[in-house]
């Protein structure tokens, strides 16, 4: 294994560091337990977003805090979950009368420290569950994982929640963005977890992974290397399925990568998707490409597409001022 | 070699349309000669300026391209420079009155082309020449290529030319920020250029590449892994005796990503860089963390530094309106 990197012990807590000094402009950290807050505090009565996971996606989750986003973040060691009392504390942090949302990626984990959290929190909270991967039938297992949309959720309902909406509205626009999202990705390469110190998945020089989660998760289907263009079709025909979106159906197209493949190859990979919806007379209307849910190195990306109407797209667009993300501002 | 293409032929013409689609808000695609151009017209009488250089690099230079920066961006394929057709179109297209700049990063295709599109361009034009690579000796060769701090270039000169400042003030500012400037980098991994389809160098599995360059050339020592604190402790220290900076100084910190290592890694490196100048007395005033000067698939960072005036931090700060850097618009 070959990481940028001191000690496996040390790489978090070193790398929260360098990000609340790079963005402490934006950020603080608070370092036990472990969590980074909004340095600026938001207005009173506003509902207080707070999302968290394993690190290893970043900027997910941490990159996403700021103005217009998530007020709190709270990260777990690599692929790992938080604990509540990391919830807790930085819910207790940044809570300022509007109630808490928690807004969790559908692993056992996440969702389990994330419900008892809320169980001991003494103010009104609530959750949005977030379960955006196509590529698993729904009713499996756990039931779907959480990828690549949380970041359309986390946008949107943090415009809401800036824009002054109470907690159960915000609760509602979220499961609404859940349900009009849909994703599904695609790996060439395993991802290495530093603690592991091997590649979590052996694949062929040949092969990829269809389906994949952003933990390098078995997908659907293992098949020998295809084209771009056949790879967008699976992907997309497999959204299309889910969404169903309309002829003349405003959507937002997110091509998201898993950390190791370049943009050159994510602009194509838009390109191709945006050819594949317009062909259908579903109209792309708004995009966001780059890595924002990553699996450290893995190489490969996802495509999510979110059905838009004239209040989700508002949202969008509305200002925001992330380490991560920022316009409008 | 595994890539998310259709084909390598076809991969930069794909790619480019997908980035003009996705940026439709800041971007025009000019296909044939191929560039890049800014969407909404300049002011008149603002100073053109123009960059270029193979693809691969990804966000450089297309993603600098709106207010604040970049008129137009001429991509080569993928490692190859662009021609003189590139950049004479470009610049007959976004020239407006103020004469054209060209930003170049010293390579010998890069500076022939741009020095035969010069002396064909029949208004007012100059070049500044980016080579911040310290990890090669100032006078040997070609002398040291142009690396990420060209992006520290292309921000402050687009910020000077949208507040008004002449041809010639552009091009001593720029000559100013280059030698204000300093980069030096690692490579883990080498890359892998789609037309060649196997790895550019080979590199052992515990070894790294210390001031590599970002086509993947040798750099300066080939060594076995060591901790990420040494190797910013090596990178930092050739940078420090190219700049001595004085205690007090104020310097820009840019910690950049090759393309395939996560930002867990880039933060982490930023926070060692960050305690080695402050451990000098030297003030880190700005920062900027992630993948701006590319080198497709590498495992790699470097660290660039500039040092600061208050004219140069308040054209940093300036807003900028790109697909890549955005902020205070």
């Amino acid at each position: 294994m070959k990481k940028l990197i001191n000690s496996v012990d040390s790489l978090l807590d070193e790398s929260l560091r360098g990000f609340a000094i790079a963005h402490g402009d934006i950020v603080r950290f608070n370092s036990d337990p472990r969590y980074i807050a909004r340095l600026a505090p938001s207005k009173p009565g506003k509902v207080a977003l707070i999302s968290g996971g394993g690190s290893g996606h970043e900027p997910l989750h941490s990159g996403f805090i700021g103005l217009g986003m998530l007020d709190a973040a709270c990260p777990g060691q690599v692929f790992t979950s938080p604990t509540p009392d990391q919830m807790l504390a930085a819910a207790m942090d940044v809570e300022n009368g509007g109630g808490v949302l928690f807004i969790v990626k559908n692993y056992a984990g996440d969702v389990m420290n994330f419900e008892i959290a809320s169980e001991m929190l003494d103010c009104p909270n609530a959750s949005v569950l977030v379960h955006d991967d196509v590529s698993i039938p729904e009713h499996q297992g756990m039931g779907r994982r959480g990828v690549a949309g949380t970041t359309i959720v986390e946008k949107i309902v943090g415009a809401a929640a800036e824009a002054g909406l109470n907690l159960d509205s915000c609760k509602a626009l979220g499961e609404r963005v859940v349900r009009s999202t849909a994703s599904m990705g695609v790996a060439l390469t395993s991802c290495t977890v530093p603690a592991l110190g091997k590649p979590t998945f052996d694949i062929a020089d040949n092969e990829i992974e269809l389906g994949v989660g952003i933990h390098g998760e078995k997908g659907r289907e293992r098949i020998g290397l295809i084209k771009a263009s056949e790879i967008v079709e699976k992907l997309a025909h497999t959204i299309e399925e889910e969404l169903k979106p309309a002829k003349g159906q405003h959507v937002l197209l997110h091509v998201n990568g898993f950390g190791a493949t370049p943009l050159i190859e994510l602009y194509l990979l838009y390109n191709l998707a945006h050819q594949y919806w317009d062909s259908r007379g579903v109209k792309v209307a708004r995009s966001l490409v780059g890595n924002f849910t990553t699996s450290l190195d893995m190489a490969g990306a996802s495509i999510t597409l979110t059905l838009l109407d004239d209040e989700l797209t508002r949202y969008w667009d509305a200002p925001v001022h992330t380490a991560a993300l920022m316009w409008g501002c």
